[in-house]
C-alpha cells in the first residue's frame, strides 16, 4: 500500500501533539518519567516506565513516582554529570539489562539546558533510554543534467547495517558529537559516507534550516522499541558538477543511486527510506517548490511538523 | 534598543507553547472561549471574553461559560452559516460595537474543519474577533548583481495606512480570498502592489513552504487590541532581472528600496518591519543560508517557531 506524504510524517514524527489532542498527549505524557538533573527543574527527556525502573535505588538518581520524575542528584558541572551517568550506563550494559547498550558506540552526545549550557555528555546509544534531543546533519546531494532535469543522489544503507539495513538515505547523515558543529560534523561525514572532495564541500554546501521531530522508536532502529527519541538534524543542500560521483567511503553504504525526482517519490510511496531521511527528502521538495499547495493537500500540516517545537531545551 | 532575531520571532509569534510552558499556556487558554459550530466539537479559534460576552442571547449563538465554548447553534452548511454569522457581525457593526469593524472591507476568508472540508467564510475584518486561522501569500523578490550579490526589494507601507503605517513590507503580501488558490492570489497581487509582468511571476515565481504563527494583535495593527490572529502564510521567491524594478501599483506602497541582506538586516533589527513580514525574511535568510546556525545562537528556536503547528485545523 502507497504511503502519502503525510504517512510518511506520521512514521517520524509520532509523538502526539497537545495543540492537536490534549487527551491523547496527556495520557502518553502521563506513562513517561521525566529526566532531570539536580538544580535544573525541568525535563530533558522523556523515559520509559520500564527503563526508569532500572534506576530505582541506583546511586546518584532518585525517582519520584508521584510526580514521574527520574533525577540525577549529583554532580555539580558537566564532566562530574557526564561521569555518573556513564558509570551507571556501563553498569548497565555490564548487566546486559539493555539491548541499545549492546551497540555502545564510544561517540558522545551532548545535552543542553535552558540557557543553551552544556548540562553533560552522555554515550550514543544510550541517548534513546534516556529519551533526550540529539543532533545531526543531513545532505541532500544533487547535480543537474545537460537539459535542466535536477536529479538526486540516493544512497542504499548496507543490508548488513543493524540499524535500517538495506533502507534508502539520504547523500550525507551523521550524528553530531559533543564539541563538534554541525559543519565541521557534515564536511567529516561527506568524506567517510560519500567520499566528495573536501574544498568543493566547504566551498559550495549551503545550510537551509533544520528538520526537526519526535520519534518513537520501532525495531528497525534497533535494540527496545517504544524508546523516545525527539530528534534536531541541521539540513544541507549541495549541488554537484555531473563529473562528481559520490562513492561509498565506509562499508555503511552500499551504493550510491542517481535518480529523477519522480523515482525518489516513487520509492518514498513504497517506505524504502529511513523514515527520518524521507522527512529530508520531504523538506527539501518544498523548499525546492517541487511539493506545492495545490497538489499535496496536507501541505501546511506536513510544513509544520517538518519544524516541530520539542518539548525539551535544545541547543 | 536593537532586536534580535528571536525577538522578532517573539513579537509575532507571541501565543504560549503548551510544551514550553504548560503553566502558562493553561492559564491564557482559560481566559478565551472556544469557538464552535454546531456538529463539530473542536475549536476553530480562540475569542477573548469581552468579544464572547458581546455575543451573549444573540440568536443562533449560544455561550457556555463552564466550558467557555462559544458555539453557531445554527446553519446546517456553508451557505447558511456564512450567512448567520454576516448577519450578526453586520448588526455588530451597526451598534459599532468594535473598531475592527468599522473597516469592512467585503472580502470574505474561508473557514475549515478538520477534514479540511470549508465550513463557514467570513468577513476578513471579523476574523480577528472570532480569532480563526487566515491564509496569506507572502513573495519575497531579490535580484543578483553582476557580481553576484543578491538584493532585496522592500516596499514600504504607505504611511497614511491604518495598519501598519510606514513600517516595511514583504515585495507582495496579501490576504488569500476564499475560494482563490494560493497561487492566483499571488498572481493577482503581483499586479496590483508591485506592477510585476504577470508572464514573469507565472514562469519564474517559486513556492518555498509556509510561515505559520500564533499572533497577538497590539494597537498597530487597529482596532481592538490582545485579538488572536494564528495565521499561515504561503512564502514565494522570486529572482527578478536587473531590469524589472517593481513599482507600487496602488497607493498602499510608498517606495520600493533594493537593498543589501545588511541593510535589510539592519532595518529588521530596528523594528522597522511589519511583525509577520519580518519573520518571512527570518525563512528567507534560513532558507538561502544567510542565518546559518554558527552565527544564530537560537537558530533551532527560530526555525521551528516560522513553522508553528496550529491548535485550529488549517485547509
Amino acid at each position: 500500500m502507497s504511503k502519502t506524504n503525510l504517512d510518511l510524517v506520521n512514521d517520524c514524527d509520532s509523538f502526539p501533539y497537545y495543540q492537536v489532542d490534549p487527551d491523547l498527549y496527556a495520557a502518553s505524557i502521563s506513562t513517561y518519567y521525566e529526566l532531570r538533573v539536580q538544580g535544573h527543574d525541568y525535563g530533558l527527556g522523556y523515559v520509559l516506565p520500564s527503563v526508569a525502573e532500572v534506576f530505582r535505588g541506583v546511586p546518584n538518581f532518585s525517582l519520584d513516582d508521584d510526580d514521574r520524575i527520574l533525577t540525577l542528584t549529583a554532580g555539580e558541572n558537566v564532566e562530574e554529570r557526564s561521569q555518573l551517568i556513564e558509570h551507571t550506563l556501563l553498569a548497565l550494559k555490564q548487566i546486559g539489562h539493555f539491548k541499545v547498550l549492546e551497540k555502545w558506540r564510544n561517540e558522545l552526545y551532548a545535552v543542553y539546558g535552558r540557557n543553551k549550557e552544556l548540562l553533560f555528555n552522555v554515550e550514543r546509544s544510550a541517548s534513546p533510554l534516556l529519551g533526550v534531543v540529539t543532533y545531526g546533519v543531513h545532505l541532500t546531494a544533487y547535480t543537474k543534467t545537460e537539459d535542466g532535469e535536477l536529479k538526486i543522489w540516493i544512497p542504499r544503507r548496507a543490508r548488513t547495517k543493524q540499524t535500517y539495513g538495506g533502507l534508502l538515505d539520504n547523500a550525507v547523515a551523521g550524528g553530531i558529537a559533543s564539541g563538534e558543529t554541525p559543519f565541521e560534523s557534515l564536511v567529516r561525514e561527506c568524506g567517510e559516507e560519500a567520499s566528495l572532495p573536501e574544498d568543493l564541500v566547504r566551498s559550495t554546501v549551503k545550510p537551509a534550516g533544520t528538520v526537526t521531530y519526535f520519534y518513537i522508536r520501532d525495531e528497525r532502529a534497533g535494540g527496545e522499541s517504544k524508546l523516545l527519541q525527539p530528534e534536531c538534524q541541521y539540513v544541507y543542500d549541495i549541488e554537484l558538477p555531473e563529473d562528481v560521483i559520490p562513492k561509498p567511503g565506509d562499508d555503511e553504504v552500499e551504493e550510491f543511486y542517481l535518480w529523477t525526482i519522480e523515482e525518489v517519490k516513487e520509492a518514498m510511496a513504497k517506505g524504502e527510506f529511513k523514515p527520518n531521511c524521507a522527512l529530508v527528502m520531504l523538506e527539501f521538495f518544498v523548499r525546492h517548490g517541487i511539493i506545492t499547495c495545490d497538489k499535496e493537500k496536507d501541505y501546511i500540516e506536513i510544513v509544520s511538523r517538518l519544524h516541530r517545537r520539542l518539548e525539551f531545551p535544545t541547543l
